[in-house]
């Protein structure tokens, strides 16, 4: 089964397109999940066990309104080895949850390391003292920046492993225009040359297993986006704390409600900052009002 | 003291620009390391120890020839936890052999990640248990397809931590060519556009705190991205196993010694492979054939 049967089916059985972002920042976890670490130990080591907690509750209280996690490699690597523990922790919690899980780091490099990349998130790797499973994601986010060859890797230790990857082809961020906005000598931003390259590796296949990451904070794109990928599942972050709202999303969504899937991660942990109310139930609340918004674009 | 002067400083003390790669597989360690991991316990655990005594064995051999080493980042992910933790056992026993590290992991996020990235890599977290160190490299690569504003957090946490950034200029890979060589409706491929990215964040100092990521498999490029950077250090990965050769990369050398990093991982680690002998000595006399070769091209 490809990751898109997989995710198709989900949304369906869920009813929802909403992708839980976990970005703990050690600064900023809900207050039960500190008291709850262990009183003594390094600092990584208690910190890793309150991102841990933190990331559980969040997955119970705002999980059953979603259909994946995404956690944000970065916000778990700066906790060291027992970060990437606390990471794998919370992986298998959302696993145990139904939830799917799209590992986000951005990853790209040459053949070699971009193999190694795909067993570190997909796959398994092979040693003289038997495999090492990797971290077991659903899917993970791409950077295709150096090209096609460096991308195949990470396609194809994906599909061996039934798992999706969603390629950059338009972030969310304002400085975003830097670089995929530059306009090509060929006609076109690079952007959409990204999405001819997301599009020739997903094919093949009614809806692609090859997705593409395309900001929601510029929806001005997405009809054109849509046109030139009509069959790739969009991986839509930047809604709430980057300001895109769920409404301008519309277009993603033309082949079917998994065509889009709508990613938010700080309006949801800080719910309660904005509204009030414990952070669980707050969490729940926002999660399912982005549900209900997303679900009746269709 | 900036990044650029600790490295020039070190390239003149230690006589040399070369980089030594790791990207240990653990299906392709030096037999002795294999053999001295624990006979017990979860592969993943075995496997790291092995890794670990890899590169130490590595770096004791082919260090002395070296200024800094190059970890591949994909190659201690995939084993999970105990990969992180070889990974900064590696770090540890690079620096006290008194070379610089430079992290590989080519890392690209908004805002908000790429700091945590910057923590994780160069910098530390503040948590409510107490500040978390992160890996304590001297350096890492960086991708720059996200844009201006997405690689300042990783160049402001570098500086704030004396480190310096490797932004992708372009890559040794064949498939480079289908983005960095996109050509530009406002002339030029993309990769000069990244190079003049690459200088602007590293402006204002002798010999800039932002380097380039410059394959050196299209030797080519060299001289025209030496005019477009001329005070930016290069790191040239690509010699050896990749096809690169030491001659051609002299222009990277203009602005004197310290002004090109030449890195090589698999020609140097699997040496023996290809000349015989036991696998350290070989290490050794490679990396020192490559330092000399390097050296005399100044």
């Amino acid at each position: 089964m490809t990751f898109a049967d997989r995710l198709a089916g989900l949304v369906r059985a869920r009813g929802s397109q909403i992708v839980l972002g976990l970005d703990p920042d050690p600064a900023r976890l809900w207050p039960d999940a500190v008291a709850g670490a262990p009183a003594e130990g390094p600092p990584a080591r208690r910190a890793a066990a309150a991102v841990r907690a933190h990331c559980a509750a969040l997955i119970d209280a705002a999980g059953p309104a979603c259909v994946a996690v995404k956690p944000q490699l970065a916000c778990f690597e700066r906790l060291g080895a027992d970060g990437w523990a606390a990471l794998a922790a919370t992986v298998e919690h959302a696993r145990e949850a139904g939830l799917l899980v799209l590992a986000d780091g951005k990853r790209g490099d040459i053949s070699v390391s971009a193999a190694a990349y795909a067993q570190a998130l997909v796959g398994s790797t092979p040693t003289p003292f038997g495999d090492v499973p990797g971290l077991g994601a659903d899917a993970f986010t791409a950077n295709p920046l150096l090209g096609v060859d460096a991308l195949a890797p990470l396609v194809d230790g994906a599909r061996a492993a039934g798992a999706g990857v969603f390629v950059l082809v338009r972030t969310s961020n304002p400085g975003a225009a830097d670089v995929f906005d530059l306009e090509l000598a060929s006609g076109g931003p690079l952007w959409e040359r990204l999405a001819a390259i997301a599009v020739e590796l997903g094919e093949g296949v009614p809806l692609a297993d090859v997705g593409a990451v395309t900001g929601a904070t510029f929806p001005e794109h997405l009809a054109r986006m849509r046109e030139l990928m009509p069959r790739t599942p969009f991986l839509l972050p930047g809604i709430g704390a980057q300001g895109g709202s769920v409404e301008s999303l519309a277009p993603a969504f033309a082949p079917g409600r998994a065509g889009g899937l709508v990613s938010a991660s700080r309006s949801i942990a800080n719910a309660h900052r904005q509204h009030g109310g414990d952070p669980a139930g707050a969490a729940r609340r926002e999660a399912e009002r982005l549900r209900e918004a997303a679900w009746r674009l269709v």
